[in-house]
């Protein structure tokens, strides 16, 4: 069996992929982000269907025995009823859960991109898990351009996140999804704005903990022979996403790095001798 | 003879099919935007060539007579050396021109992209001007996704130019290149930071120069019977997009839109009829 396959629009899915390295020390992974193609927040839901299929049946030449969507843009337009020929997970229900099982009031909101917040997927996933739940939505599309442009701790970022959470303040809210994977690196700028009283929940520790549900319950196979691998594919070229993907993915360290051209079929040299 | 390709990998391509569509009322205008793929400013040459290349190519399945590259990060890859079998036009020189023939103290500033910032074109043209020139670049990644949130009058923007322009206007500079397709929309706030003394130069204006020049010399071909038409395409669907690009062609109309599938070939449905 192959590795857990991990894609993402860009570099943002790293702290998943970190997350998910912590459960599973011993499971080898595939990430894949699709930096060529970056943002998936603002585009179509057809658009971004394309690409996540595109994604998933690249990976699934690596033999993923399962592939972990990152990206909440594209988890946003996963649809239950397709099937890739292989497990696919999206970060939107998770996330929901855990929101769920934090709040006590009952009062929930969400951050995303555009496309995140206009799919309206996590009002649809927590309304389904209690109707009566209270939900306020904002996106948020400046926040990935401030984190790429490395600007997460200057006070302009701070003002705009002021501006960002100006109505969902007023809304007494006790628990935050951060919807979208850029969103963490400025976690704290977040919780200082809305108050301690106020949770925040992180995707990522939330979809790691759906699989380690999936493995347990024998959904999933999991045998960690030969494994501990961390292999990193881009669509793009770019010193850039190397520097930051290794940061984030610090104390951990990554493999390889390759170059992914998503018209061709790879050579699977990566996992040939495993 | 076909229309006139233009493309952008956004919308603030339209701020130059508007100069063309000033200067050539007669003239069959067919517009690419590549919104399913944008930004091109913070992906690498290698990528930003490969969706040129791709670009080009499928506008010449319509008869373009030539190609504008609106966008500059695209053309800060275009090399004189590759030929497309069609004239492609990018906005670096004629802007390095406007520049040049503007400037009283040899002073000159860039904003741009990433991208555009670290492939030098606007330095390497100017210096091939005249090497004595003095150049100072600046990359403004987050202009264009402020632009796009449609923040381009708040306070917050004003505040992110200023830090951006802080080190250029030490520079004594008297002319500066917008050299992002984006920038025009901040014209006035960038006007003001850097003072009345400084002349800004928008490429629209120097392509649209350019191409008439090369028409007056004989170079391109101008036939102007049953022209006026502007067509435009977007690789994704958005209403977002149809929105800000009327806004930006004011006065002028926009006469079809449609939506481009770069794997496919199109039908040229556009043109039969011409």
């Amino acid at each position: 069996l192959g590795p857990i396959g991990v894609f993402d629009s860009g570099v943002g899915g790293i702290t998943v992929l970190k997350a998910l390295k912590a459960t599973f020390p011993q499971e080898n992974f595939l990430y894949l982000g699709d930096t060529a193609r970056l943002p998936y927040g603002t585009k179509s839901p057809k658009t971004v269907f394309r690409y996540l299929t595109q994604n998933v049946e690249y990976l699934k030449q690596y033999d993923v025995k399962a592939v972990v969507v990152a990206c909440n843009s594209a988890s946003s337009v996963l649809c239950p009823h397709h099937t890739f020929g292989v497990p696919v997970y999206g970060v939107i229900q998770p996330g929901a859960n855990a929101a769920f099982a934090k709040t006590r009031t009952g009062r929930i909101g969400i951050l995303g991109t555009r496309t995140t917040v206009q799919s309206q997927v996590y009002v649809k996933a927590l309304k389904n898990l209690d109707p009566d739940l209270f939900t306020i939505q904002q996106a948020c599309p400046l926040l990935v351009p401030l984190v790429e442009e490395g600007w997460e701790n200057d006070s302009i970022t701070t003002e705009i996140i002021v501006k960002y959470l100006e109505e969902m303040k007023q809304q007494n809210i006790d628990t935050l999804i951060l919807g979208c994977t850029h969103y963490p690196v400025v976690k704290e700028t977040i919780q200082k704005v809305m108050g301690e009283h106020v949770q925040l929940i992180d995707s990522a520790d939330a979809i790691a903990e759906d699989l380690a549900n999936d493995i347990a319950q024998g959904f999933l196979t999991f045998r960690p022979e030969h494994g501990g691998r961390i292999d990193v594919l881009a669509t793009d070229d770019g010193a850039f996403f190397h520097h930051i993907a290794s940061k984030l993915m610090n104390p951990f360290s990554i493999n390889s790095w390759e170059m992914a051209d998503l018209r061709q079929v790879p050579e699977k040299r990566l996992y040939e001798d495993i």
